[in-house]
């Protein structure tokens, strides 16, 4: 047997007994794939498992996550830090070979999948990464920056919308090297794909604007790798289709019953008889030797790459600074502040078009874009430029009206390396990418999303534009910080948190215009919650609020023209949550006869802080087409009335 | 001038003014897409505005919802209730003629749209509840379910996920009377489409498996009928491309400029010159009559089917008694209980298949399916065979790994009439399709999600698959009743509360098995919240549960071994909310000493009942990848650790 088969014998083997060996995981696609993979790793992915982050590496991403083991399995095959210890302890608590595979927790893995569809828009994003560091640091003879993105995707991401929208948006934009590994094996869970997709998926990638490369032997190594160098020397993205048969040398190969099989201690002894292993985890020195020629290659890549780039630092010395920049993150936050010209009555949307582009003069790692409402959510820089096929050099993405990918592509450009992407809708419209802001929160990367119109105040558009359940979705997502600023101050606080956390940042912004707070303090808004208004003695009534309602606040505690009022912004309550236990107490000021919350949406975190007594004035139903003043005070949004119902609770 | 010219021009004179006097709406595309939508109701859409529930009337859904003028002027101008009164109180608070179409506000709008792709997704659910209707009754010479379905969309909706997702299943379910009618005017809000997009649409839908019928002059009315009559003799979903020009007649025609512009009342003079027009908010005679010619049509057509139902109710008596039962539902819930045996520890989601289809036998109405899981949450009728191309009795629908399609397309079969539509996936990935359970909630559609695998319990498949704020997610949409049952009893009470309530459900099943509980109640789970261990005297504790941790409640009310301890389950707590306060008095007995809230979800709700001094065990961070039994644990889920911490707090 040659030694590519037999690799390809042990790598189906090792996996197979992975997932044997753990009870659950997914069988029929991890051996189906083996071949494309093996092809891959072996002849193509340039990575160098000494150095993992390498700048220039190639990207790869397995959309399709359940077939974890055998990823893992070639990991462990290829020189990564991933042993065969290891992979006998696949989907075991504390692991470093989980379920799906995960961002940070498994050595050489590029993204945390398995919510289908999400991979393959994170590899457009890399793509897109890619082809901006290309065009901003690559030379006539020093192609810095020329990495591959490759994803390897089954039937079912390429149903699902997001993968739709981003393939759509990777065609249009003319994508180069990236390549998508169609796994095509004819079968879902349910049954044969012909149940439900019934497409043909060639002329539909074509008329997106892509190459496909049909491999009707997706089983056989040599053909897939063949077909993967054809597909890198395409000039648009390109799709390969593989067909391959499901759970490939088991039993029930080419069967649905395979997707999610375990097979039992009795049928791995078949199994391997008829791979001709006979050792259990276990790679012979030929294997391995095999195997390691790839990983000496990749590390040889990287090493030419160094030394290129000392010959580039000499002749391209501007570049090659701006390109060391690039990794450099520098901002003075309240130096900024001085910039934002003071203007009242403004909305918050305006307000961060400002503080948006200041930042973006500095960063350059900033990129981003809207889902076509640049004019409303006014999320653009100004000098940026667009990104399009024509010009990689554009900051500016238009994503067209493709929510979910927009979301999924700004993690594939954070995952790349280093760049700041940053998105926006309306707040309404969240819930259409919440999948993919889940995965920047699991992954925590350093995506901002920018949601506008951010309350029932956005009037006419009506209930379907008004959101009321929105800021508080977002609030529940772990990892997630969500600020909803009433001023340039608080804005600008949430940048400095932004932009200083490995974290994902959700900014809530205003349509309409706010009347000026006073005391807000950029310093405060740092730690989430603070006093905006102190009483002058121990408070007997607290206004807690947050953005819009914040100046609302401070309203009613004019009318309500009692020294014992205090007023509390709270930009960020994940923020204020993380904060020691006294500051915290002296924010909340507890011991308050009463204490109300503000806030134009129906969180109910509001009532961790009010108690049982306390008023929460919020949204429990859709909004209404008007005149956006009108609804606001429909749904009791007004100080007259919040004074009168705060009385009443005093008994006055 | 030709009368059907004139007419046009009214059209667009009368949108135009709608917008104009309301200061906004969107004047672009209520112009380009002015030509189509009068093409179709003049010649071909089948109404009786005397009944506008007519069963076997054409369906249109307007899923470019901002074009909301057009459709309300046109309505008018064809006889529905709609008034010119209305629509010069277009966009204001309280009026008929809201700022996107809203269903059950204006006389003839079959879906509330404007977040983009719905549309065309609910037209989808349309037109295969039409199919299901049309094989279910039709008898030869008897075709009592014809009707068409139309939707108009625009660019934004045709590269959204949703819409991209329900086509390919068009497509590939060979659907047929269903015609996309496309105002492609080339134009988005951020510029020109090809910014974003630069697809071969026709190419696209074709290897969809759509007809693809394009129209150069799409502003010109008799073009655009003639490709209606064409595309209404397709074998096929059919996609009509009318190319039109962005506010036509304006003096900005065919920029993104049009798109939500309002023409100042300067403008609207020089544009109604244009027209022809003299006079505001008014329609001559004849064109009155040349519109309303059609709504006599359409009125002789029902007539017409009356009389020919009356035949085939004597020709066809069976076909008829289940036509009829077909809007009749009946069920008897406690009944239905001594059915469902009663097998302990069983997971909810197994419990949940038996009265499924216990019900589902007693009501044809239910169809539905899952995307790709079925074996999973064994979600479908197991008598009810596989709804595709071939067979349309089919009542399992299969709608590939598609959530967000799903969603809404539950959405369009509800809305079709009488169904009970349902559908499933694992409650993790609710969030892909969050927009369309938003949309169900808001038009107050009596769709059923299942969601199963709920919990960190799930286990090996770790954080991406195990849910943590999705149930709180759900939970904060106004109007979707979400349950959460312990056993088969509070199952059938969640069933019996959404077969009998006009609005959306979300059951929350568990992967594993659960524990037996006792003491549960049908009746009592019917007020969403219930005591199920009183304690002897006034509590001291009392523990608040949800789903799979009320056992784990029972366990520590044992572990406690305090008679002063009392249980309640609450399996809904939006039913419990409905209450009157003296039974929620009842139930939480708030002055107890300590109060407990368990519930693997990280839901800030609960701070509502357990006070500032109660404990609450829940889930804040992403769970992992290992056994569901020791994830599960790991985040404080077991009796000893709770009992402990419970003894904590009241210093024992």
């Amino acid at each position: 047997m040659k030694i590519e088969e037999k690799t390809l014998n042990y790598v189906k083997s090792i996996t197979a007994q992975t997932i044997s060996n753990a009870g659950s995981g997914h069988t029929g696609t991890a051996l189906g794939a083996s071949s494309i993979l093996l092809a891959l790793f072996k002849d193509h992915y340039n990575f160098d498992v000494s150095d993992t982050d390498f700048i220039n590496r190639d990207r790869f991403v397995l959309s399709a996550g359940h077939a974890s083991a055998l990823y893992y399995t070639l990991l462990a095959m290829f020189g990564f830090d991933v042993t065969l210890q290891d992979l006998k302890e696949f989907r075991t608590l504390g692991s470093r070979t989980p379920g799906h595979p995960e961002y940070g927790v498994t050595d050489g893995v590029e993204a945390s999948t398995g919510p289908l569809g999400q991979g393959v828009a994170n590899a457009v994003g890399m793509a897109i990464a890619s082809a901006i560091m290309s065009e901003r640091f690559n030379s006539v003879g020093f192609p810095i920056i020329n990495n591959y993105t490759y994803c390897l995707a089954g039937d079912g991401d390429l149903m699902e919308g997001v993968a739709l929208e981003a393939c759509s948006l990777a065609g249009s934009l003319n994508l180069k090297r990236l390549v998508l590994l169609y796994d095509s094996n004819d079968v879902t869970i349910d049954g044969n794909l012909n149940l439900s997709n019934r497409e043909n998926i060639i002329k539909k990638f074509k008329a997106m604007g892509w190459e496909v490369i049909k491999v009707k032997k997706g089983n056989d190594i040599k053909a897939c790798s063949r077909a993967i160098a054809k597909a890198k020397r395409a000039q648009k993205p390109v799709l390969v289709i593989f067909k391959t048969t499901i759970g490939i040398g088991t039993e029930k190969e080419g069967t649905s019953a395979t997707h999610a099989m375990a097979l039992s201690q009795e049928e791995i002894k078949i199994f391997n008889k008829k791979m001709g292993v006979l050792e259990s985890f276990y790679i012979p020195n030929d294997v391995r030797d095999f195997c390691m020629a790839s990983a000496r290659r990749g590390k040889l890549n990287h090493e030419t790459w160094n030394q290129e780039l000392a010959v580039y630092s000499n002749s391209n010395p501007e570049l090659y600074k701006q390109f060391l920049q690039f990794f450099d993150r520098k901002l003075e936050f309240d130096k900024l502040l001085k910039n934002i010209s003071k203007i009242e009555s403004r909305s918050t949307r305006e307000i961060n078009h400002e503080i948006l582009n200041e930042i973006a003069d500095k960063m350059n790692q900033m990129v981003g874009g809207t889902a076509d409402l640049a004019s409303s959510t006014k999320v653009f820089i100004e000098k940026g430029g667009k990104f399009l096929a024509g010009n990689r050099r554009g900051r500016n993405l238009h994503f067209g009206v493709r929510e979910h990918a927009m979301g999924a592509i700004c993690n594939g450009i954070a995952l790349y390396d280093d760049f700041v992407p940053f998105c926006s809708t309306f707040l309404t419209f969240s819930n259409y990418l919440l999948p993919a802001i889940r995965m920047s929160a699991m992954m925590k990367l350093g995506v901002i999303y920018f949601f506008t119109h951010d309350s029932i105040l956005v009037g006419e558009d009506g209930p379907t534009h008004q959101p009321i359940e929105q800021l508080a979705q977002l609030r529940l997502i772990p990892n997630l910080n969500v600020f909803r600023p009433c001023d340039a101050n608080e804005l600008v606080a949430a940048y400095h948190i932004a932009l200083t956390h490995n974290q994902p940042s959700a900014f809530i912004l205003s349509r309409q215009n706010l009347p000026a707070v006073s005391n807000t303090s950029y310093k405060d808004a740092l730690n989430g919650g603070y006093i905006l208004q102190s009483s002058s003695k121990e408070a007997e009534i607290v206004i807690y609020a947050s953005g819009s309602e914040v100046a609302l606040a401070q309203a009613v505690a004019a009318e309500l023209n009692n020294p014992a009022v205090s007023v509390v912004s709270m930009p960020s309550i994940e923020i204020f949550e993380k904060q020691s236990p006294a500051y915290k107490a002296k924010i909340l000021q507890k011991n308050a006869k009463l204490r109300v919350a503000i806030e134009a949406s129906n969180d109910n975190v509001w009532y961790k802080y009010i108690g049982e007594d306390g008023i929460l004035i919020n949204v429990n139903e859709y909004g209404a087409s008007g005149k956006g003043e009108l609804v606001y005070q429909k749904a009791g949004f007004s100080a007259k009335d919040i004074v009168k119902k705060i009385n009443k609770a005093l008994g006055k």
